[in-house]
Protein backbone atom coordinates (compact mmCIF):
# COMPACT_ATOMS: atom_id res chain seq x y z
CA UNK A 1 0.00 0.00 0.00
CA UNK A 2 1.65 3.19 -0.92
CA UNK A 3 1.09 5.46 2.70
CA UNK A 4 0.91 8.78 0.58
CA UNK A 5 -1.74 7.64 -1.28
CA UNK A 6 -3.51 5.96 1.82
CA UNK A 7 -2.92 8.82 4.22
CA UNK A 8 -4.49 11.54 0.90
CA UNK A 9 -7.59 9.31 0.75
CA UNK A 10 -8.84 8.58 4.00
CA UNK A 11 -8.27 12.44 5.35
CA UNK A 12 -10.48 12.96 2.31
CA UNK A 13 -13.27 12.11 4.57
CA UNK A 14 -14.81 15.06 6.45
CA UNK A 15 -15.30 15.52 10.37
CA UNK A 16 -17.05 17.62 12.41
CA UNK A 17 -15.83 18.48 15.96
CA UNK A 18 -17.45 17.26 19.13
CA UNK A 19 -16.78 16.56 23.22
CA UNK A 20 -16.96 13.22 24.20
CA UNK A 21 -17.32 13.36 27.64
CA UNK A 22 -18.06 10.69 30.65
CA UNK A 23 -18.18 10.04 34.41
CA UNK A 24 -16.88 6.84 35.56
CA UNK A 25 -19.46 7.03 38.51
CA UNK A 26 -16.15 7.17 41.06
CA UNK A 27 -16.11 11.30 40.73
CA UNK A 28 -13.81 10.77 38.19
CA UNK A 29 -15.03 13.22 35.01
CA UNK A 30 -12.84 13.34 31.29
CA UNK A 31 -13.81 15.65 28.69
CA UNK A 32 -11.93 15.44 25.56
CA UNK A 33 -11.93 17.04 21.81
CA UNK A 34 -12.47 13.86 19.47
CA UNK A 35 -13.63 13.58 15.52
CA UNK A 36 -13.95 10.20 14.45
CA UNK A 37 -17.75 10.00 14.57
CA UNK A 38 -20.64 8.58 12.22
CA UNK A 39 -24.09 7.60 12.82
CA UNK A 40 -24.64 3.66 12.57
CA UNK A 41 -28.15 2.96 12.38
CA UNK A 42 -31.56 4.84 12.47
CA UNK A 43 -33.24 2.16 14.99
CA UNK A 44 -31.99 1.78 17.66
CA UNK A 45 -30.14 5.40 16.82
CA UNK A 46 -26.80 4.28 16.83
CA UNK A 47 -23.42 6.17 16.55
CA UNK A 48 -19.84 4.85 16.14
CA UNK A 49 -16.96 6.68 17.54
CA UNK A 50 -13.54 6.02 17.54
CA UNK A 51 -11.49 6.59 20.85
CA UNK A 52 -8.39 6.64 21.38
CA UNK A 53 -7.37 3.77 23.42
CA UNK A 54 -5.16 4.61 26.43
CA UNK A 55 -7.49 7.83 26.72
CA UNK A 56 -9.49 8.63 30.01
CA UNK A 57 -12.43 8.77 28.37
CA UNK A 58 -11.84 5.01 27.06
CA UNK A 59 -10.88 4.01 30.42
CA UNK A 60 -14.13 5.33 32.00
CA UNK A 61 -16.18 3.03 28.73
CA UNK A 62 -17.47 -0.45 29.42
CA UNK A 63 -20.77 -2.02 27.75
CA UNK A 64 -23.63 -0.16 29.31
CA UNK A 65 -22.00 3.02 30.59
CA UNK A 66 -22.62 6.29 29.38
CA UNK A 67 -20.77 9.26 27.09
CA UNK A 68 -22.10 12.62 26.00
CA UNK A 69 -21.38 13.97 22.69
CA UNK A 70 -21.10 17.65 23.03
CA UNK A 71 -21.47 19.22 19.23
CA UNK A 72 -19.52 22.49 18.73
CA UNK A 73 -20.57 25.31 16.90
CA UNK A 74 -18.23 27.01 14.36
CA UNK A 75 -16.99 29.96 16.48
CA UNK A 76 -15.89 27.95 19.34
CA UNK A 77 -12.25 26.56 18.16
CA UNK A 78 -10.71 27.70 21.64
CA UNK A 79 -12.94 24.85 22.96
CA UNK A 80 -12.20 22.18 20.68
CA UNK A 81 -8.56 23.15 21.32
CA UNK A 82 -8.88 23.36 25.31
CA UNK A 83 -10.02 19.66 25.33
CA UNK A 84 -7.38 18.36 23.42
CA UNK A 85 -5.46 18.94 26.67
CA UNK A 86 -6.02 17.04 30.19
CA UNK A 87 -9.10 18.14 31.80
CA UNK A 88 -9.11 19.98 34.65
CA UNK A 89 -11.84 19.55 37.05
CA UNK A 90 -12.90 22.61 39.33
CA UNK A 91 -16.91 22.63 40.74
CA UNK A 92 -19.01 22.34 38.04
CA UNK A 93 -16.31 23.82 35.18
CA UNK A 94 -14.21 21.42 33.03
CA UNK A 95 -11.54 22.91 31.74
CA UNK A 96 -13.08 26.63 32.89
CA UNK A 97 -16.01 25.48 30.39
CA UNK A 98 -19.23 25.14 32.73
CA UNK A 99 -21.46 21.93 32.40
CA UNK A 100 -24.22 20.48 33.54
CA UNK A 101 -25.48 16.50 33.99
CA UNK A 102 -27.20 15.51 31.75
CA UNK A 103 -30.28 12.36 32.19
CA UNK A 104 -27.65 9.54 32.08
CA UNK A 105 -25.09 11.59 34.24
CA UNK A 106 -22.93 12.39 32.25
CA UNK A 107 -21.11 15.97 31.44
CA UNK A 108 -22.64 18.35 28.98
CA UNK A 109 -20.69 21.20 28.13
CA UNK A 110 -22.93 24.48 28.63
CA UNK A 111 -21.46 25.97 25.98
CA UNK A 112 -22.16 23.41 23.19
CA UNK A 113 -25.03 23.76 20.60
CA UNK A 114 -26.31 20.46 20.96
CA UNK A 115 -25.38 17.22 22.68
CA UNK A 116 -26.64 13.55 22.86
CA UNK A 117 -26.09 11.00 25.49
CA UNK A 118 -25.66 7.30 24.51
CA UNK A 119 -25.76 3.95 25.85
CA UNK A 120 -22.78 2.02 25.25
CA UNK A 121 -23.68 -1.12 23.52
CA UNK A 122 -20.98 -2.55 22.05
CA UNK A 123 -16.95 -1.99 21.94
CA UNK A 124 -14.16 -3.26 19.14
CA UNK A 125 -10.66 -3.00 20.36
CA UNK A 126 -9.27 -3.36 16.64
CA UNK A 127 -6.36 -0.61 17.00
CA UNK A 128 -4.82 2.21 19.02
CA UNK A 129 -8.30 3.41 18.58
CA UNK A 130 -11.27 1.34 19.42
CA UNK A 131 -15.03 1.42 17.45
CA UNK A 132 -17.11 2.73 21.11
CA UNK A 133 -20.64 2.04 19.18
CA UNK A 134 -23.56 4.06 21.41
CA UNK A 135 -27.47 3.84 21.81
CA UNK A 136 -28.53 7.47 21.61
CA UNK A 137 -30.98 7.89 24.53
CA UNK A 138 -31.30 11.60 25.38
CA UNK A 139 -30.63 14.60 23.01
CA UNK A 140 -30.66 18.44 23.59
CA UNK A 141 -30.12 21.39 21.33
CA UNK A 142 -28.85 24.04 23.05
CA UNK A 143 -28.85 26.20 19.79
CA UNK A 144 -31.06 25.25 16.93
CA UNK A 145 -29.14 26.05 13.87
CA UNK A 146 -30.83 28.93 11.14
CA UNK A 147 -29.89 26.51 8.30
CA UNK A 148 -28.91 22.43 7.59
CA UNK A 149 -27.31 21.10 11.07
CA UNK A 150 -24.58 20.17 9.63
CA UNK A 151 -23.85 23.54 8.52
CA UNK A 152 -23.66 24.33 12.34
CA UNK A 153 -21.11 22.07 13.60
CA UNK A 154 -17.42 23.42 13.77
CA UNK A 155 -15.81 21.13 11.42
CA UNK A 156 -11.86 20.00 11.33
CA UNK A 157 -11.16 21.59 8.47
CA UNK A 158 -12.58 24.92 10.29
CA UNK A 159 -9.24 24.28 12.89
CA UNK A 160 -6.45 24.79 10.83
CA UNK A 161 -5.57 24.83 7.03
CA UNK A 162 -3.05 22.31 8.41
CA UNK A 163 -5.14 20.53 11.00
CA UNK A 164 -5.77 16.61 10.51
CA UNK A 165 -6.73 13.93 12.19
CA UNK A 166 -6.92 10.95 10.27
CA UNK A 167 -4.73 9.49 7.30
CA UNK B 1 -35.90 11.58 24.36
CA UNK B 2 -37.41 13.95 22.36
CA UNK B 3 -37.08 13.51 18.89
CA UNK B 4 -36.56 16.36 17.08
CA UNK B 5 -33.65 17.37 19.34
CA UNK B 6 -32.44 13.63 18.83
CA UNK B 7 -32.86 14.30 14.32
CA UNK B 8 -31.14 17.74 14.65
CA UNK B 9 -28.36 16.92 16.68
CA UNK B 10 -27.48 14.03 14.96
CA UNK B 11 -27.99 15.78 11.38
CA UNK B 12 -25.12 17.78 13.12
CA UNK B 13 -22.47 15.07 11.48
CA UNK B 14 -21.12 16.20 8.45
CA UNK B 15 -20.59 13.12 5.90
CA UNK B 16 -18.68 12.60 2.70
CA UNK B 17 -19.69 10.77 -0.20
CA UNK B 18 -18.52 7.54 -1.06
CA UNK B 19 -19.43 4.24 -3.01
CA UNK B 20 -18.97 1.35 -1.48
CA UNK B 21 -18.50 -1.46 -3.44
CA UNK B 22 -18.50 -5.37 -3.06
CA UNK B 23 -17.59 -8.65 -5.15
CA UNK B 24 -18.50 -11.89 -3.63
CA UNK B 25 -16.23 -13.66 -5.79
CA UNK B 26 -19.59 -15.85 -7.31
CA UNK B 27 -20.05 -12.80 -9.45
CA UNK B 28 -22.26 -10.58 -8.08
CA UNK B 29 -20.88 -7.08 -7.70
CA UNK B 30 -22.37 -4.26 -6.07
CA UNK B 31 -22.03 -0.46 -5.68
CA UNK B 32 -23.89 1.85 -3.38
CA UNK B 33 -23.81 5.42 -2.26
CA UNK B 34 -23.16 5.38 1.03
CA UNK B 35 -22.12 8.35 3.81
CA UNK B 36 -22.14 7.13 7.56
CA UNK B 37 -17.68 6.64 7.09
CA UNK B 38 -15.28 7.43 9.99
CA UNK B 39 -11.81 6.32 10.09
CA UNK B 40 -11.18 4.20 13.67
CA UNK B 41 -7.87 3.68 14.08
CA UNK B 42 -3.73 4.76 12.76
CA UNK B 43 -2.08 1.47 13.02
CA UNK B 44 -3.71 -0.46 12.05
CA UNK B 45 -6.00 2.29 9.62
CA UNK B 46 -9.34 0.86 10.24
CA UNK B 47 -12.69 2.57 9.19
CA UNK B 48 -16.00 2.33 10.22
CA UNK B 49 -18.88 2.72 7.82
CA UNK B 50 -22.91 1.42 8.57
CA UNK B 51 -23.87 -0.37 5.92
CA UNK B 52 -27.67 -1.16 5.76
CA UNK B 53 -28.08 -4.37 7.01
CA UNK B 54 -30.49 -5.61 3.92
CA UNK B 55 -28.27 -4.45 1.09
CA UNK B 56 -26.38 -6.86 -1.64
CA UNK B 57 -23.45 -4.58 -0.40
CA UNK B 58 -23.90 -6.17 3.24
CA UNK B 59 -24.54 -9.54 2.24
CA UNK B 60 -21.71 -9.94 0.23
CA UNK B 61 -19.76 -8.86 3.52
CA UNK B 62 -17.83 -11.09 6.13
CA UNK B 63 -15.00 -11.43 8.42
CA UNK B 64 -12.46 -11.54 6.05
CA UNK B 65 -13.66 -10.21 2.59
CA UNK B 66 -13.45 -6.84 1.09
CA UNK B 67 -14.63 -3.81 -0.09
CA UNK B 68 -13.90 -0.79 -1.94
CA UNK B 69 -14.98 2.89 -0.94
CA UNK B 70 -14.80 4.96 -3.85
CA UNK B 71 -14.67 8.56 -3.07
CA UNK B 72 -16.61 11.48 -5.57
CA UNK B 73 -15.81 14.52 -6.32
CA UNK B 74 -17.30 17.72 -5.76
CA UNK B 75 -18.68 17.32 -9.54
CA UNK B 76 -20.12 14.03 -9.20
CA UNK B 77 -23.50 14.35 -7.95
CA UNK B 78 -24.78 12.61 -10.20
CA UNK B 79 -22.47 9.42 -9.31
CA UNK B 80 -23.83 9.75 -6.39
CA UNK B 81 -27.40 9.60 -7.30
CA UNK B 82 -26.81 6.84 -9.37
CA UNK B 83 -25.97 4.73 -6.97
CA UNK B 84 -28.70 5.04 -4.52
CA UNK B 85 -30.66 2.64 -7.10
CA UNK B 86 -29.58 -0.99 -7.39
CA UNK B 87 -26.51 -1.89 -9.47
CA UNK B 88 -26.81 -2.66 -13.20
CA UNK B 89 -23.84 -4.45 -14.02
CA UNK B 90 -22.59 -4.38 -18.10
CA UNK B 91 -19.49 -5.18 -19.20
CA UNK B 92 -16.89 -3.68 -17.30
CA UNK B 93 -19.17 -0.60 -16.41
CA UNK B 94 -21.51 -0.35 -13.23
CA UNK B 95 -24.64 1.55 -13.85
CA UNK B 96 -22.79 2.74 -16.65
CA UNK B 97 -19.45 3.80 -14.62
CA UNK B 98 -16.50 1.92 -15.96
CA UNK B 99 -14.50 -0.08 -13.32
CA UNK B 100 -11.47 -1.50 -12.85
CA UNK B 101 -10.45 -4.27 -10.27
CA UNK B 102 -8.32 -3.21 -7.17
CA UNK B 103 -6.01 -5.33 -6.11
CA UNK B 104 -8.35 -7.35 -3.67
CA UNK B 105 -10.78 -7.89 -6.57
CA UNK B 106 -13.31 -4.66 -5.73
CA UNK B 107 -14.34 -2.85 -8.36
CA UNK B 108 -12.79 0.92 -8.15
CA UNK B 109 -14.98 3.52 -10.13
CA UNK B 110 -12.59 5.08 -12.66
CA UNK B 111 -14.08 8.64 -12.36
CA UNK B 112 -13.65 8.60 -8.53
CA UNK B 113 -11.27 10.81 -7.48
CA UNK B 114 -9.85 8.19 -5.09
CA UNK B 115 -10.84 4.58 -3.40
CA UNK B 116 -9.32 2.87 -0.69
CA UNK B 117 -9.72 -1.07 -0.60
CA UNK B 118 -10.67 -2.81 2.77
CA UNK B 119 -10.28 -6.51 4.40
CA UNK B 120 -13.46 -6.63 6.82
CA UNK B 121 -12.26 -7.10 10.46
CA UNK B 122 -15.30 -7.14 12.15
CA UNK B 123 -19.21 -6.61 11.72
CA UNK B 124 -21.73 -5.77 14.55
CA UNK B 125 -25.44 -6.60 13.94
CA UNK B 126 -26.94 -3.46 16.42
CA UNK B 127 -29.61 -2.49 14.18
CA UNK B 128 -31.09 -1.35 10.82
CA UNK B 129 -27.76 -0.88 9.47
CA UNK B 130 -24.43 -2.91 10.48
CA UNK B 131 -20.99 -1.78 11.57
CA UNK B 132 -18.72 -2.87 9.28
CA UNK B 133 -15.08 -2.59 10.38
CA UNK B 134 -12.22 -2.82 7.64
CA UNK B 135 -8.43 -2.60 7.71
CA UNK B 136 -7.52 -0.23 4.46
CA UNK B 137 -4.82 -2.74 2.70
CA UNK B 138 -4.49 -0.66 -0.56
CA UNK B 139 -5.20 3.27 -1.63
CA UNK B 140 -5.42 4.89 -4.47
CA UNK B 141 -5.75 8.71 -5.45
CA UNK B 142 -6.60 9.01 -9.01
CA UNK B 143 -6.78 12.91 -8.67
CA UNK B 144 -4.84 14.64 -6.19
CA UNK B 145 -6.56 17.09 -4.61
CA UNK B 146 -5.18 21.04 -4.63
CA UNK B 147 -6.19 22.12 -1.45
CA UNK B 148 -7.40 20.31 1.70
CA UNK B 149 -8.26 16.12 1.21
CA UNK B 150 -11.84 16.97 2.97
CA UNK B 151 -12.74 20.06 0.82
CA UNK B 152 -12.40 17.97 -2.71
CA UNK B 153 -14.94 15.37 -1.68
CA UNK B 154 -18.80 15.76 -2.15
CA UNK B 155 -20.62 15.86 0.76
CA UNK B 156 -24.15 15.34 2.01
CA UNK B 157 -24.77 18.76 2.22
CA UNK B 158 -23.91 19.12 -1.71
CA UNK B 159 -26.58 17.21 -2.74
CA UNK B 160 -29.46 19.11 -1.95
CA UNK B 161 -30.54 21.45 0.98
CA UNK B 162 -32.92 18.71 2.19
CA UNK B 163 -30.77 15.78 1.28
CA UNK B 164 -30.04 13.92 4.48
CA UNK B 165 -28.90 10.46 5.78
CA UNK B 166 -28.89 10.88 9.15
CA UNK B 167 -31.27 12.05 12.13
Amino acid sequence: MDADAKKIALRMIPYGIYVLTTDDGKGNLSAATVNWVTQASFAPPLVAVGVKADSHGRHALAVGSHFGLCMLGKDQKDVAFTFFKPTVVEGMKLSGQPYHKGTTGVPILDASIAAVEFRVSAIVEGGDHHVVIGEAVDAHVMKAPQGRPDAAILEMKDLGDSVFYGG
